[in-house]
């Protein structure tokens, strides 16, 4: 039994932005599962995960707009048209977009068609893959003596391999969250040596983070590149964090060979 | 009606890590929801918000440990073995945090205290402030064409006003999550400044993120740390980013002006 407020949605001509998660019905908020349950249409992008597709009640018709994210050369105009049109006929409309609606996601820019036409909103955030990802190996984001800020940036932008801060990524003990960076992570790799990070720095790949067919991969920044051209799935890259278990396996071996 | 599946917990020593998002009961998920539900103690942080607390079954005790943060001289020793002690007896406790688990959580020290014991545990990461305020004030952390990189950083750690790449965070177009920043505020506005930043750069404080009592207080980098000082509750600084409304009004006066 759900004993949170559940308060009646608004009706007319009303959108909510919906934060899925990264894939595990278990990540999607409330708030996010009460706004599916409420909705008279649900517009939804492809990284939205089937766990939580399934939650959507079979009544409620569904668009599948097939957007993957930052960068990527989706019909952006064509979506904002369907939302107002949708919202237009006095529907409410739920935007189930992957991970947080925040982050990657060109919330701005269908907030901005909205507003253009008129059109109330409401947002119900999601979790992002990195904090999702960071659990799946046992790590926190931050950590007390060795970093006091984290970086959640993007491997791909709409002018293609996206130009970062990577004298700053490359310092030791940075930790940094790589979002789309599958196709870029030659380039990364790269520039982060090329700045002096050493090849030895804890880099770990999470792929279809929290599903069914989620992997795990430990790696190295000097052999990130080829495991990341192994990947099928959307992924999350951590810079500077390897999965727990890992982490202290190397310690006991350094403290064998000492 | 909850449709997701909701295993059952696993019995003997077990401590569940649970992100509780920054305070309203909406941003909790289902998973942490399930926890809560599930367990035979539950040790949380003042930072829990009232909401989340109240759907905790009255059956279930629990214990405020009263830690408020990354930075703060709390007692982390008395918790990891309240957590062991606990979980020793056979008890499912969950440790609830406010916000992520990950994010500014110490997660990894009451890991470590669990690992040297032998208790198992898992992670329920949960809704981190900066995601919820940003959806507060309309706007998305990241954007196409403005920032392709979010940080997310504390202004006070364990040596206290926390040193961060000022230099790059002063940088036009730069958005970051400032957490604990409301003692150090004039130290960031002065680091910021000296680095170059523009007096302008809007700055927006939203104070008990999803709480009954949010306040949201749009200024600049210039009168920012005059704002932090009439603040009374926990509160993100969201460095680079103006409410959506605030920002759009700008927007028509400089038109008007021109």
């Amino acid at each position: 039994m759900l004993t949170p407020p559940n308060p009646p949605a608004p009706r007319g001509p009303f959108v909510t932005f919906v934060g899925a998660g990264p894939g595990a019905a278990q990540h999607l908020t409330l708030g996010a599962y009460h706004a599916l349950q409420g909705a008279d249409l649900i517009i939804h992008d492809r990284l939205v995960g089937p766990e939580v597709l399934a939650l959507i009640p079979v009544h409620i018709p569904r668009i599948d707009v097939g957007k993957e994210g930052f960068g990527k050369q989706a019909a952006q105009a064509d979506i904002n048209a369907a939302l107002i049109a949708h919202a237009s006929t006095g529907a409410h409309v739920a935007r189930l977009k992957g991970g947080d609606t925040g982050i990657f996601g060109r919330l701005d820019e269908e907030i901005s068609a909205l507003e253009g036409a008129g059109i109330a909103y409401a947002i119900q955030p999601g979790l992002t893959a990195a904090s999702v990802a960071a659990a799946a190996i046992g790590q926190s984001l931050t950590q007390r003596g060795r970093n006091a800020a984290l970086r959640i940036v993007t491997g791909h932008d709409m002018a293609g391999f996206a130009d970062q801060d990577w004298r700053g990524l490359a310092q030791r003990g940075e930790v940094a969250a790589i979002y789309m960076g599958k196709k870029s992570a030659r380039f990364i790799q790269g520039r982060l040596m090329m700045q002096g990070a050493g090849a030895d720095t804890p880099v770990t790949l999470v792929e279809n983070v929290s599903r069914a067919d989620q992997r795990i991969i430990a790696c190295t920044l000097a052999t990130f590149a080829a495991n990341a051209a192994q990947l099928a799935g959307p992924a999350v890259i951590l810079l500077g964090l390897a999965p727990r278990a890992a982490t202290q396996h190397i310690s006991h071996l350094q403290e064998a060979q000492a």
